[in-house]
This record gives structure tokens, C-alpha cells and sequence, in this order.
């Protein structure tokens, strides 16, 4: 018998809602011509129909309209586009960029790209907790300031930033304001009437839609340069032919999400808290104290004289998917830069496991993984060469 | 009754083989994790022995290496990947790129980006068939030249470029070559062992794959910089979550393409060509009247004395859907720039139909749309103001 799996690794990917598969059917092998035929003929029509239903659906969730959500690729590319687009629209008009130490390495490595091609880059500190300090923004955001980039939830220890205040600030000082909202869109308020946000990231595979597909809100009358050359598609903001099945099955992702979906991950992830933090000694949370100021979903902690390689490859051993922020699955053969960044030394970073749950998960689940947990961690203790 | 469609848009894109759809399906709903935590559970593990079998699946096809083959969101990208990607790696060292005045939009406007950003810019010509020609090619080659682009077969009139020679002088003159494919991957011989490319476009969706899914043959050893920056996917070529469930039906589609599909689309091809210029009178054949230097199941023709968009619009009512190298449906407001770049007159380029051709079309449907054709230009010929 094919042992069940227990998939907690959402803030990587989730599992695509067979309401959303779906969806996209007929986007495959039926309604399947380019949207930009539709004033050549009826095929082209419907897909174009297809598309603008769902850009409808993700517009109206942001509170914004549909002219201005440019579908990309996903998370990736609409975090390079934010970046590259605008700091090509101001070459030569201003040259300042300013981002966290805790971006998605999308953001932190496309302003690091720009910092060689001769921009300046300001990356703002973080404190233990992962939140960024308001006052250092406003020391650093001057004149020449086009684009500060500040991520709503972190992907590692889930700290939700003041993103409204710092709209504030971007806003007194006349930079645009780009939020990478990839994991907390359909999980959090996000209104741009409320946020003076002039960019958002949107990703589908974060929220139960596919893979390959994400989105990038842009305030109308907003400057930004296309990365993408060839034809005018989205709005002359990203050339290439459509994908109407993927678009359609994000759209259908955010129509199915719903607040009480939020409501029970986030009890689920107060039960995993509270259990993991009673049951198991020495543990330490990695990330905000107060849950409320988590990505819902999202619990990391450290355990103490333990390698989270170890724990990570006993926990799949009994079908339980986590990941951890030590070195050795990474490529650059360094713990987890996020936390570096919130000070963390080594060891803590190295003995970090990342719990990310969606609404697919059970309370059986959860209480399954604290006591596979506690009986690897304690297993692992008795033979660890750390312990004192 | 819903009308039965006949879809003769091919080159636009493609119906996804149900075959292809369905080998996909496990990839949303049950093996959904990322690749990239392949080393942390075995749900990614799954995910990443999916993706690499597509990948073996491609390279086969181009008899090249698995780790030559990175997966993009399309042609589009990467085909902005090869030209701008190498452009970045060659900057400060040589300044020249070459293309034709044919290729698709997404490497002659991502050409002319560059030629702003200070690369200089080199357009061949091409014949009143689409042809390039080899000598203007030579003439214009230099030390200089870190990049030739020249397509593989013609989005419009179908032309089948001498890629091979072309190969053979960037090889000579010390010049990469990028070769755009995406319309005759699967369909026409690539082997890269033959061809002295450098670089080869290839899409899913043009050859009954899904749309949001592509990839660019990196011969093993050549200078590219990435485009997207972010981890380190792709061989470090392209960040960003991998499409697994796409790329997985992306190999699908090559496994399935078969010989004698192209010979039967070249049967459909002929019986078309036959059949329009002899059955209706004043025509003009678009593109190479040898019908083995056009891609398979191109037929491009104009009609004298009559509108294309009329034609099109016309044939829509019938259920069949082609489109036209006229302005109207275009966002630029000018006819078909490959049209231009071939010599053609206003008129014939206002006047041509395209038709292109897939597997999923039957011989019936061949002669449905020529009887078709020939009562919509007739009617439209009695009332043409442009009757002499």
C-alpha cells in the first residue's frame, strides 16, 4: 500500500484544486485558439472571453480593475518585470532602489543585478523577528528613490510587514511602491485602494492554481518597460501568446478562495504552534511570537542540538513533506540568507524546519506530524554528537 | 446544433492532444511539489523525475544533451532569453548582431531593443519568397558579430530558411547562432549535430503541447546570461518554479509526433494548394511556390480584388478560422511587416489568406474550406469596388 503523504510545504507549492484542473479543461482541447485572434474568428473570440473572465476574478479580488493585472509566468517573472520594467522606465531620471534583506530571491537578486548594471541599492536590515524598521525607510528613501520593494509575508519564518505604512512613506516621497504578495494574495487583505501600492505580485501555484502562471498588478498610468519584446499583448506590458488554460485556472483558484478557508489554516497552524512549542523541549520559533503576524499557515522553529537535514529526511521517511533552512539542500552551500539576515547564528538556522500548511490539511495531519516529530527529534538527540 | 469548427490556424497555435493533457493531469493533482525540493521529500523528488524525463524526451528529438535544454514560458521568452541573454554576456566585448526583416516579432523588436540599448544592428533581406540571402549574410558578418538569429520556417508565408548554411558561415566567422524553431520542432529535421546551432527555440503549444511552455537548446559550453534572476533552476539559466505538469505535457507532445504526420500534413498541404489556385481564379501564392521549402501545412495566398479581413470574417461564419496579412486586425495598423519586408504591394498583402495546418485536420475539411473560399471570394469579388 502506497504510504499517505502529508504535505506541508505550501509556501512552496500547493496542490492544484481539482475544481481549478477543472476549469482549464476546455481551455486544452476545445476553446484552445490564441486570444489575440479574436477579430479574426469565434475560436480566437472565446479564448479572449476565457481570459477576461478570469482577469476579472483577480481584479476584483486586489479591489482594482482588470486593465491593470498584466498576467506573466509567474511569481518570478513578475517580481523581474516590477524591477527591471520600472528601473529601465527611470534610467536616467533616478537611480535609487530600496529592498529588504529577506525579499524572495527573485526581488533580492534582480535589485542586485541592477546594483551592477549602476543603480543604487539600498537593502534595509531586519530585526530577530524578520520585520523591517520603518524609521530606517525613511533615512534612506530620498529624491532619487524610484522603487522600494518590500514582500508582504516572508516565504521562510512568515513575518508580515507594515506594508500600508510603508505605502505611506513611499508615497510622502514620491517612489513607486511594488509588494511581492505571492504567498499571502487570497490569504490576506489586499486593497490598493488602501495600500498605495503601484505594483503587486501575484503567483498562481501559491494558491491552488497552476504552475507557470502569476500575475503583476500595475497602478494604471504607472511607468514601467516590458522585459518581454515581441508582440502587444497585456497591455503592451508582456509580449507572448497567452495562456488562456493557465490564467483561467488562476482565476478560478482566487473565485474558489474564501475567508474561512484562511480561518482554519490559521487554527490549524495555532494547534501545530502550540503543540510543537509543549510537546517537544527546546524548541525555538523562528519568525514573529504573535501568530496573527504570520503568513497564515506558516510555523518555523529550530530545535536545539539537532540537524534539520536529519529531521527533513526522517519526517519523508513517514511521509510528512517540510523543508529546512540549513545549508545543504541549497546551492549556494550557505544556510538560509533570511536567517542571516534576522541574526540567527548558524546553528539555530541549521536546526530550522519550515511547516507551511494549506486548507488540504487536517487537524489528524497535524497532530500525526508534532508526534512524528517529537519521536524523530528525540531519536535524533539521543545519538547527536551536539549534545553537551 | 453548435457549428462544427474547422481550425486552419495552426501556426497560431495548437489543439493540446488529449494524449498530452492527460499525461499531464497527475502533475496538478497528486505529484505537485516542486522540483527544486527534490533533495528535502520525495513528492519533490517525484516531481523532478517527471521533469527530467521530459527533458530527455526534447533533447532526443535535437540529439543534443539533457542539460542543454532549458525550459522557459514559451518561445517568446526564450527567444528573448538567446538574444538578450547573450548579448548581456558579450557586452564590452563585440557589438554586432544579425537577423532577417522575417523573423518573428519577438526577435526583431528584442533585436531593436538592443540596437537602442547600443548593440548594433544588422537586418538581411530576404526575396519576394522569404528567402535570406547567404552572401548579403556574408558581406555583413565580422569579428564583431557575437550573434546571427535566423529563424527556421516563417510564421506567414511558411519559408524554410537554409539554416544549415547559415550555421556554416557563423562557424567560419566565429559568430553564435540562434535558430528560431518554434514552428518546425518535430516537424522538419534539428539535429544540432548537424545544424552548428548555438542556440534553437522550441515551443510546447505549436505542436499540440499545452501554451506556457517552451524551451531554448543551449549548446553546452556557450555564453548566456540569464534573463530572470532568482534561484538556480534551469541549470542557472532561468529562475523560477518549475511548470512540471507543462513541461511534462511538453515532452508528451514530441514523444507523440510522428513521421507520418508530417507526410500526412503535407498531403493536406498539396490537395490545399492544388485546390485554391485551380478551382478559383486570381490568385497569388504567398511564400516559396516549391512547396518543400515551406513549412508543413502553410499555404498562404491573395486573392485579387478582395479584402482578407472580409474573407476572414466570411469564412468565420462558416466554422472556419484563418486570419489575414492585413492591417486591420493588427495592433501596428500597417499589413503583415513580413509582407513589406518581401516586397509585396499593399494590396496583395491586404488581399492573402493563411492557412495552416495540423494532424487534427482531415481531407474533407480541406475541400470544405477551398468550396468555402471560393464562394466567399466570388460573392465578395461581385460587390468589390475594387472591380476594375
Amino acid at each position: 500500500m502506497k504510504q499517505k503523504r502529508i504535505y506541508l510545504d505550501n509556501a512552496a507549492t500547493t496542490r492544484t484544486d481539482p475544481e481549478v484542473v477543472k476549469a482549464m479543461m476546455p481551455y486544452f482541447t476545445e476553446t484552445y485558439a490564441v486570444a489575440s485572434s479574436q477579430f479574426s474568428h469565434t475560436p480566437g473570440l472565446e479564448a479572449r472571453e476565457g481570459l477576461d473572465e478570469a482577469r476579472e476574478i483577480v481584479a476584483g479580488k486586489l479591489n482594482s480593475s482588470p486593465e491593470e493585472i498584466v498576467f506573466t509566468s509567474g511569481g518570478t517573472e513578475a517580481n523581474n518585470l516590477a524591477l527591471k520594467g520600472t528601473a529601465q522606465a527611470f534610467k536616467g531620471k533616478k537611480d535609487h532602489i530600496i529592498c529588504s534583506g529577506v525579499e524572495h530571491n527573485t526581488v533580492l537578486h534582480s535589485c542586485q543585478w541592477l546594483e551592477q548594471e549602476g543603480f543604487k541599492l539600498t537593502i534595509l536590515d531586519v530585526n530577530e523577528e524578520g520585520f523591517i524598521d520603518l524609521d530606517q525607510l525613511r533615512e534612506c528613501i530620498t529624491d532619487h528613490t524610484f522603487l522600494v520593494s518590500i514582500q508582504h509575508g516572508n516565504q521562510e519564518v512568515g513575518t508580515v510587514q507594515p506594508i500600508a505604512a510603508v505605502g505611506e512613506i513611499c508615497k510622502e516621497n514620491g517612489a513607486l511602491f511594488h509588494v511581492d504578495a505571492a504567498l499571502s494574495f487570497t490569504q490576506m487583505d489586499l486593497d490598493v485602494n488602501v495600500l498605495n501600492a503601484d505594483f503587486i505580485t501575484l503567483s498562481a501555484h501559491k494558491i491552488h492554481g497552476p504552475k507557470g502562471v502569476g500575475g503583476l498588478y500595475v497602478r494604471t498610468g504607472t511607468e514601467l518597460n516590458k522585459i518581454f519584446h515581441g508582440g502587444y499583448s497585456e497591455f503592451d506590458l508582456r509580449s507572448g501568446t497567452e495562456n488562456v488554460a493557465g490564467v483561467v485556472g488562476f482565476g478560478k483558484a482566487v473565485q474558489i478562495a474564501q475567508p474561512d478557508h484562511v480561518e482554519n489554516i490559521r487554527s490549524l497552524q495555532k494547534h501545530l504552534m502550540d503543540r510543537l512549542t509543549k510537546d517537544i523541549q527546546h524548541v525555538i520559533v523562528n519568525g514573529p511570537k504573535d501568530i496573527e503576524k504570520r503568513l497564515p499557515g506558516n510555523v518555523n522553529v529550530s530545535f536545539d542540538l539537532v540537524e534539520g537535514e536529519s529531521v527533513v529526511l526522517h519526517l519523508d521517511m513517514k511521509g510528512i513533506s517540510v523543508i529546512t533552512g540549513s545549508a545543504c539542500f541549497s546551492r549556494s552551500l550557505e544556510p538560509s540568507y533570511v536567517m542571516m539576515a534576522m541574526g540567527f547564528s548558524h546553528e539555530r538556522a541549521h536546526g530550522s524546519i519550515r511547516f507551511t500548511l494549506s486548507r488540504f490539511n487536517t487537524m489528524e495531519e497535524i497532530d500525526y506530524a508534532v508526534e512524528s516529530c517529537n519521536e524523530v527529534v528525540e531519536a535524533l538527540r539521543m545519538i547527536s554528537p551536539l549534545k553537551k
